[in-house]
């Protein structure tokens, strides 16, 4: 029987604000077992860029990433946002350990070639090595990854962290019998967006399905739900759609499966 | 027999100039057999700050790290110049990993006490965690090590990265045999400092007492002697300071020995 593994990804939001990121890393710690978290960072990224005088340009939810841009995503999402949350995990008896792509060479990824939109040092994830991300799992470490990856030809690329907490449980399924996480702003995957009470319980790929063309699911909720049934049809046991408020009992969120 | 361990520390000046930078890499890639990475950043930190109309004040030659301070440096040295390191490391075939002391908890400090002086976040060694980086080290992997280090109590802080290297091999040299390689801007410790041909070849503590008495070795030259004298009292084989670019003849520079 394989271990368990539980991915959480969290966003920008949450982990940018210290009160909310205090209470998620204080859920994160309790949570049983082997774990590993992704976060994003890209309100904090387009701050800073603005507080350096670089514009912030986002096509299709995107960050188009320029040199400058590589350079601000590198300091806060590498530097600023990952180690202070490995600082404050180790702080809570944590072992974490803060990783990008580069490190131990875990994620590689290929610069997205420009088409209609140049994104710039944009990587799409081509592979996760999923045996040096376990060596250090089982060894009792927790990472906490950055969405930035390499190209192996030297080059850092600005990642999706959605994606790259996808690609990660999909890498690591083999392995681990592996729950992915995706704290939301809201409980879950919503029938009626006001309406909090109203989470779909569980979605398989028929329901989506449905819920695409009745249009109760849309806008950016539509890749996440995409990411989340590739991972699923690649042997990730199940994907949690929820609120970080949430992580002590994930039986109140979306549940992904197939 | 213990296997050999090169550590390198390089400053600010060459790590973050591209040039510079590409030759450092290629030389250290170079290396034979097991090696480790202590890297500065200093200028970039002082000049990122500047760009954010944060104010640098250096007391002694040692960065006043107020909250705001400790961001910038959490982002270049941790972000920025780590991560850039990596990637361009592992473009080269070398399966690097930048960490900070938070990272696996690999150098633990406390605060330094507001004395005379109020340094702000800036942290004094207690002990490396020689057992983890070894593990790492006997693995393949490539430590590339930023001059962060974290309290244990949730918080980064600021230290400087001569230190962290002498800490690094005092702390390794139970494990290896630990050479430690300081990266100068001149040939070695010079008798002359016009004179890039005075390299002094070898220094004991009875000639370091002399080169004292004599003036000959002043200001910041000291620490760094001194730092090499408890390294290698600490039972580190040889200290080594000399010029990164001649990192493949370490004959040439100037070694700390007992």
């Amino acid at each position: 029987m394989k271990d368990k593994l539980t991915i959480i990804k969290v966003g920008g939001k949450i982990v940018e604000e210290p009160d909310s990121l205090a209470r998620l890393l204080s859920d994160f710690s309790r949570i049983d077992g082997l774990k590993l978290l992704v976060h994003g960072g890209g309100r904090s990224a387009t701050k800073m860029a603005a507080d350096l005088g670089i514009e912030t340009t986002m096509i299709e939810g995107r960050r188009v990433t320029d040199n400058d841009m590589l350079r601000v995503v590198a300091m806060v999402y590498g530097g600023l946002v990952n180690k202070t949350i490995t600082a404050r995990l180790q702080g809570m008896g944590i072992d974490a350990i803060g990783m990008t792509g580069a490190d131990m060479d875990i994620i590689r990824s290929h610069k997205r070639p420009a088409g209609k939109v140049d994104y710039g040092w944009v990587g799409d994830v081509d592979r996760v090595n999923g045996e040096a991300l376990a060596t250090l799992i089982r060894s009792g470490i927790v990472p906490v990854i950055a969405p930035l990856t390499h190209d192996g030809q030297g080059h850092l690329l600005n990642t999706n962290a959605d994606t790259m907490a996808g690609e990660t449980a999909r890498g690591l399924a083999d392995i681990f019998d592996v729950t992915l996480v995706y704290c939301f702003e809201k409980a879950g995957v919503l029938r009626d967006e006001n309406d909090d009470d109203s989470v779909i319980p569980a979605i398989d790929p028929g329901l989506f399905e449905k819920l695409k063309a009745d249009g109760i699911v849309t806008g950016g909720m539509l890749p996440k739900i995409e990411n989340a049934l590739k991972a699923v049809a690649d042997g990730v046991k199940e994907v949690v759609i929820t609120q970080a408020s949430s992580l002590d009992n994930l039986r109140k969120g979306t549940h992904i499966r197939l």
